[in-house]
């Protein structure tokens, strides 16, 4: 059993923070504010499938080894006393003219090679599925995804550390020589690339603005999926919550370590969102706010040890909350000596120092 | 000296429960949260002559009439300790298209005829005026314009009521039985037809959101003048404040006693202050927020007396920060038993009765 410090208390770290109390190693976790920053901002999705793209095959396996740990994830985590709401429900992705069905058609196809269960749809099938959208050229409906609650799923990790004997210090670490133990985990997301040097170029702040609305009385209720839709090239989803909310999320790009909400942010998303679901303009505006994702150089995270016993969890871009079960068995077997899962192998920041060798 | 009761604290409530006490009058004033409501929402131009439209001579004069006591409130109001933070500036109207020019002209023509100082500008000079705005066909300049921080100007009426020695309830009160005085004034706003017979269906909510914008670094600052204009119908306005930040303003439709900010609304202030001022784009949007402003029948509030000692001052509609200086002196006037200013005739509930006996 040995010490394992944690730098960053989002998804990631909270998971792994668990994951190894669970497994009876003695955890620390560093975090000014544990369960906040960009996994606070996100919309919950579980759906590696929707987030494909041929030539990320590594990203879909790694996403769908996570997606079947999750409700496993879920349940254990619920029996620690607090909830996590996950739900299952299917994602329908619509394509709005003719150049979004195009790339609906090569999803769909990339899907069926790899013997995915996708249905593609007609725009009228698509508004069966979901009468509230506007009008679709085509879609393409994946059944058996999963979304949780992100900022339900925050509560419930930290309760559980708690419960598990973790000890949370709210001081900021800037560098590693501030922390000593048998084993510290890197999980400080966009902030990841300041604490190691192999990491300083390799990790960049994404900003996402996501807002939440609520259905106001005699509004047409949220969609019973996931919906998602490429607007005018933007990307935009709807994700309902069990509570009645509606979260609609998200755009990206560089700002910096900006983590304000842009104006130009919320009336994309509004505008797109309107065009996907007309109702949602006499909702109520509930939230807005914004996050910085930890992007990579390729759509991977780095998940894996560094050396002198520091392992990175970080650069898990959109996929955070996806990708944190599979995140955490990957810390408890290094802690062990034991190999990780297999599809965890592409996501090895081994590849950053073959870059450099290049 | 006479004792004054009020119901409703917004801009209306405190501005004549302060200059009530200063006249030495006991004042109490009810209000579950006296400075909130649609005041705490506002963009505080007070620009009478850019609100103005042939056929509303009177309403101009009585915004006028206020307007020209605003330097002498405000400084009386500074000496009883807080500064409501009232700042000069002109207004910039502008044109888009060629509707709105002509608009713009109608505006233009009509204030010249009442000997109105306004300066009319092309499109090119409205841009040497305002560097910032986006292309317009023409412009109209109103220099004199004053503008007041609306939630300073709340703050400093409540400390100098306090300071006076006007009594707060935080009862909310529902009818006038509750109520006993010589004297009751019914300032609710928009729910103030629920207090009074003949105002029933006089007044009713108006709903209006507002944002409140701060440039973020890099980021072209705001413009120095209000910058009003219609964007395919719906006026925009954007109100400089003295801390940095920009006020857009502001939506306007009935939606009954609804206060939540929608999703429409939002969408629409932003897509239209981009066409105004695209610099606002990158602006960070700080908080959206909704009040009911009190609408009545016709474009004039309701200033003056029901009988039975009860005073109406209400159905302010957009003009509430504008006509609260002319509305406390005319309250004052009714309990001294003196005339109120000739502006406020008007404006006299009297009007209702003449409508029954039509």
């Amino acid at each position: 059993m040995s010490e394992l410090t944690i730098i960053g208390g989002g998804v990631i770290g909270l998971a792994a923070a668990w994951r190894a109390a669970v497994h009876g190693h003695r955890v620390s976790l560093y975090d000014p504010e544990p369960g906040r920053g960009a996994s606070w901002v996100a919309g919950g999705m579980l759906a590696p499938v929707t987030e494909a793209w041929p030539g990320e095959e590594d990203v879909l396996r790694l996403g769908e080894a996570s997606l079947r740990r999750w409700p496993g994830f879920a349940a254990e985590l619920a029996a620690e006393g607090v909830d996590p709401g996950l739900a299952a429900h299917g994602t329908l992705v619509v394509a709005l003219d003719s150049a979004d069905a195009g790339q609906l058609d090569i999803l769909a196809g990339f899907l069926h090679s790899l013997g995915r269960e996708v249905e593609s749809l007609t725009g009228r099938a698509a508004r069966r599925v979901e009468p509230g959208i506007g009008s679709v050229r085509s879609g393409l409906l994946v059944p058996g995804d999963l979304a949780v609650d992100n900022r339900k799923l925050l509560l419930a990790l930290e309760h559980a550390c708690r419960r598990r004997g973790v000890t949370f210090h709210s001081t900021r670490i800037d560098t590693l020589e501030e922390v000593r133990a048998d084993a510290v985990m890197l999980a400080a997301g966009a902030w990841t690339g300041r604490l190691h040097p192999l990491l300083a170029d390799a990790v960049r702040p994404l900003k996402g603005e996501i807002l939440r609305l609520r259905p106001r009385r005699g509004c047409l209720p949220p969609p019973g999926n996931t919906v998602r839709a490429l607007v005018e090239g933007r990307p935009i989803y709807l994700v309902p919550r069990e509570d009645g909310e509606l979260v609609l999320g998200a755009t990206q790009y560089e700002a910096g370590f900006d983590e304000s909400v842009a104006a130009r942010g919320v009336r994309e998303l509004l505008e797109g969102a309107e065009r996907v679901f007309p109702a949602i303009a006499e909702y109520e505006l509930v939230e807005t706010a914004a996050g910085l994702r930890a992007g990579s150089l390729d759509a991977l995270p780095f998940v894996g040890e560094l050396g002198d016993g520091v392992f990175a969890a970080t650069g898990h871009h959109r996929n955070g909350l996806l990708m944190a079960p599979v995140t955490a068995d990957a810390v408890v077997a290094w802690l062990a000596g034991e190999a990780p899962p297999d599809e965890v192998a592409a996501a090895s920041p081994a590849r950053l120092r073959e870059r450099e060798r290049v």
